[in-house]
C-alpha cells in the first residue's frame, strides 16, 4: 500500500497578532482541501500536532476543535510530542491508512505562541524537557548551548561556521513569501548579534512564531502525486544529562537507519531535506546524525555553501528558510517540512525550486533530541 | 490481522500522595510486561494516554518520559484527548499494529491529579470543553448538569434513578481492591448528598484520582489471549451549545455503530460493558446511545437492578466501579476500562466476576461528549 500526498498547504509563518489559532488551522486546513479537489466529506480522520495549546491558552481536546471547524464528526486526534507534534501526526496519519481502516486522512499541525509574553513561552517549551532540567531553571538555548559546546570541543566546530547555517536559511527564506524573515544576514551580522546562550547568539536561534500547515494523505492512488515512502520515529532521554555524549542525537540516528531502510536508499539518494534547525548546531547534528556528513564534517560544508540553493551540487538543506528563517510554530514545523518538500518534488516552489529532485526527506526533532521524526519523500514517476 | 492482549495492569485508583506520576506509569508498565510475559525489548512502540500533565505539572512530550523509564528508544507517542485520551491511545496503537509496522506496542494510560487544589483540577479539565464554556465559568458538573436536566425533561428521568448508578458502581468497586472508593452507598446517602451542580450531587460524580493503566498488544497469535476486534472514535462539537439535544451524545451513537459494524455484532450480543460514568447521568446517556436501551429506557433499568453484577441476566456494567466507583484519573480510564474487561473475559476478576461472557465493550468519552472511542473484546475461544 502506498502513500500519496492529496494536498498540502501552509499559512504564513510570523507573528500573526490578529490571527487566532483556530482561523489559522482552518485557513490551512481549507488549502489543503482546495490544493487535493477533496471535500470535507472525503476525509475519514483528522490528526492534530500541537504542543503548546494546553499549557498557554488552557485548551486540551484539539482533535475535536478543529474537526467542528471542518463541520464535521470525523474520528479526531490530538499527537504531541514537543517540537516533533506535526511529525509524530503524520506518522500516527501513516500508520492509519496503512492499516486500511481510513483511506484519507487530515493531518494539522498549529501554534499560537506570540500572544503570550516571551518569558511565559520559554518557560512553556521547556515542558519538552526533564523535569530536573526546569529545576536548575535551564531554557532550550540553554541546552542546545551545551550542545554546541560539545561539538566544538569534540571536532572544533567554529562560531564563525555555526553562522553559515544561519546565513543560508535567511537566504532560502528571502525566497518563501511565507516566511517570518525574509531578510538575508550575513555572516557578520550573525557574529554581531548578542549571545543568548553562548555561543549561540540571537541570530543562531529559531524565533518565536505562529502558524499552520495541513498535509492530506491517502492511500487512492494518485499518479501525479508525491509519495512519502518512509516514516521512523525513535526516543532518547529527555535529560540531556543522561545522554551517552553531546555531540550528536541517537534518536535521530536511529530513525535514520530505520528510515532508509523502509525507503531502501542511502543518504546520497536525497537531493533535498528540510532539518530541524531550532539552532544552527541543530542543522549541523542533523546533517552528521542523518548520515550527509561524516561526524565533524557538516559545518564546513555548510560555511562552503555547498548547502545552499544555487551552489550545491547534490543536496540542498532547508529550501524553506527551515526553522531559523521561515519560522518555528513548533507543532505546525513537521508538516510544514513535509509541505516544502511535496512542492520541490513537484517542481512548484517557484523562486526557490531546487533542480528536479527524486527523493526528498524531512527531520523534526522534539526537544533537546528526545524525539525525532524522520520522513522520505519520492517524487511522483 | 488480529489484535491480542498479550498482557494487561492496573495501579490502584485514589488518592495516592506518596507515589509520582512516573512511579505510576512505570508500575502499571512492569506489572502488563509481567503479566505478559514479554520484556522490554519485545516492544516496538509506546503509546501515553495522558491530557493533564501539561497544564498541571508542565510536563509534556510524555512519550519518550516513559520510555525512558523502560530504558528504551521505542518510538513513542503522546496522544491527547481529554478523558478519551486511553481510548485514543489504544485505537491509534491498534492502527500502528494493523498497518504491520509495529508487532507488540505498549499503551499506557496514567494521570495524577491530587498533587494540585481541586480548584485548579477543575480549570484545568475545562480544557476539554470550549473558550466560550471557560469564559462564562462553567464546570464540568454544570455542564454534565445541563445534560441530566434535558435528559429528565425529555424523559422523565429522576433524580433517584440516576442515584441508582452510583450506587451500582460502588458495590461494583467495593469488589475490586484496585479501587478509589470501596464502600457500598445507598440511594438516600446519593439523595442526601449536598448539590455540586443541580440536578448532580456529590455522590453522582466521579473522584479526582491517581493511577495508570497498561496493555500490551500484540498482532502475535496467543490462543488464551483476549482479542479486540472493534475500535471506533467519533467527534462531535466541544461546546454543549453547538449541539443539535442535550439528551444524547451524538459521538457515542457514530462510533457504535462503527463498532458494531466492525465486530458484526449488536448491543444484544454484548455481556459486559465499561462505559463513561463520569456523572451519573452519563451512564444513562451511554447506555441509550450505545444502543443497548431505547431512549429514556436505561434509567429504569440500572434503578431495577438489571445491569449489577449477581442480579443481571443478560448485561453487566462497569463492574470495576466505573469512573464513579474505582476512580477517574483521566488519561488512565480508557485504558482501564481495557484491562477490566481482559479480566472479565479470561475469568480472572476473582470476586466481582461477571458469567461467562464471549463479549465486552469498553466506551470512553472526552470532555461533554465531543470524543467518543468505542472497543469490541473478544473472549478466546
Amino acid at each position: 500500500m502506498k502513500i500519496y500526498i492529496a494536498g498540502s498547504a501552509v499559512t504564513k509563518f510570523g507573528e500573526l497578532w490578529d490571527t487566532s489559532s483556530q482561523e489559522l488551522g482552518l485557513e490551512a486546513m481549507s488549502s489543503a482541501l482546495r490544493d487535493s479537489g477533496l471535500k470535507t466529506t472525503n476525509l475519514q480522520a483528522l490528526f492534530v500536532g500541537n504542543m503548546l495549546s494546553g499549557i498557554l491558552s488552557g485548551q486540551e481536546h484539539q482533535g475535536p476543535l478543529y474537526a467542528e471547524l471542518l463541520n464535521s464528526s470525523l474520528p479526531s486526534f490530538h499527537i504531541e510530542g514537543a517540537c516533533a507534534s506535526g511529525g509524530l501526526a503524520v506518522h500516527n496519519a501513516i500508520n492509519s491508512l496503512l492499516s486500511g481502516r481510513y483511506q484519507t486522512v487530515m493531518v494539522l499541525g498549529v501554534e499560537k505562541m506570540t500572544d503570550y509574553s516571551s518569558e511565559l513561552v520559554s518557560q512553556a517549551l521547556m515542558a519538552a524537557g526533564s523535569e530536573s532540567e526546569r529545576d536548575a531553571g535551564a531554557t532550550f538555548p540553554g541546552l542546545y548551548a551545551l550542545l554546541a559546546r560539545s561539538h566544538m570541543a569534540k571536532f572544533g566546530t567554529t562560531e564563525r561556521e555555526l553562522a553559515a547555517v544561519s546565513v543560508k536559511n535567511h537566504y532560502h527564506a528571502s525566497l518563501n513569501p511565507n516566511a517570518q524573515f525574509r531578510h538575508p544576514i550575513s555572516i557578520d551580522q550573525v557574529m554581531a548579534s548578542g549571545y543568548v546562550a553562548d555561543p549561540l547568539k540571537l541570530l543562531d536561534c529559531s524565533p518565536i512564531s505562529d502558524g499552520a500547515a495541513a498535509v492530506i494523505l491517502t492511500t487512492k492512488r494518485i499518479p501525479s502525486a508525491t509519495e512519502i515512502i518512509a516514516s521512523s520515529v525513535a526516543s532518547d532521554s529527555l535529560d540531556l544529562a543522561s545522554r551517552a555524549n553531546l555531540y550528536s542525537l541517537k534518536a535521530t540516528q536511529l530513525a535514520a537507519v530505520a528510515a532508509f531502510s523502509q525507503a531502501g536508499l542511502k543518504p546520497k539518494d536525497i537531493s533535498v531535506a528540510e532539518v530541524h534547525d531550532c539552532f544552527s548546531i541543530a542543522e549541523i547534528l542533523a546533517l552528521e546524525d542523518l548520515g550527509f556528513f561524516s561526524p565533524g564534517k557538516a559545518a564546513a560544508a555548510v560555511a562552503n555553501n555547498q548547502l545552499t540553493l544555487g551552489s550545491s551540487t547534490n543536496l540542498v538543506v532547508n529550501p524553506s528558510g527551515g526553522l531559523k528563517g521561515c519560522g518555528h510554530p513548533v507543532g505546525a514545523t513537521g508538516i510544514k517540512q513535509i509541505v516544502e518538500l511535496n512542492h520541490q518534488l513537484k517542481g512548484s516552489s517557484g523562486t526557490r525550486q531546487v533542480k528536479p529532485a527524486r527523493y526528498g526527506l524531512t527531520h523534526n526533532v522534539g526537544g533537546s533530541g528526545a524525539t525525532a521524526v524522520i520522513h522520505i519523500l519520492k517524487a511522483h514517476d
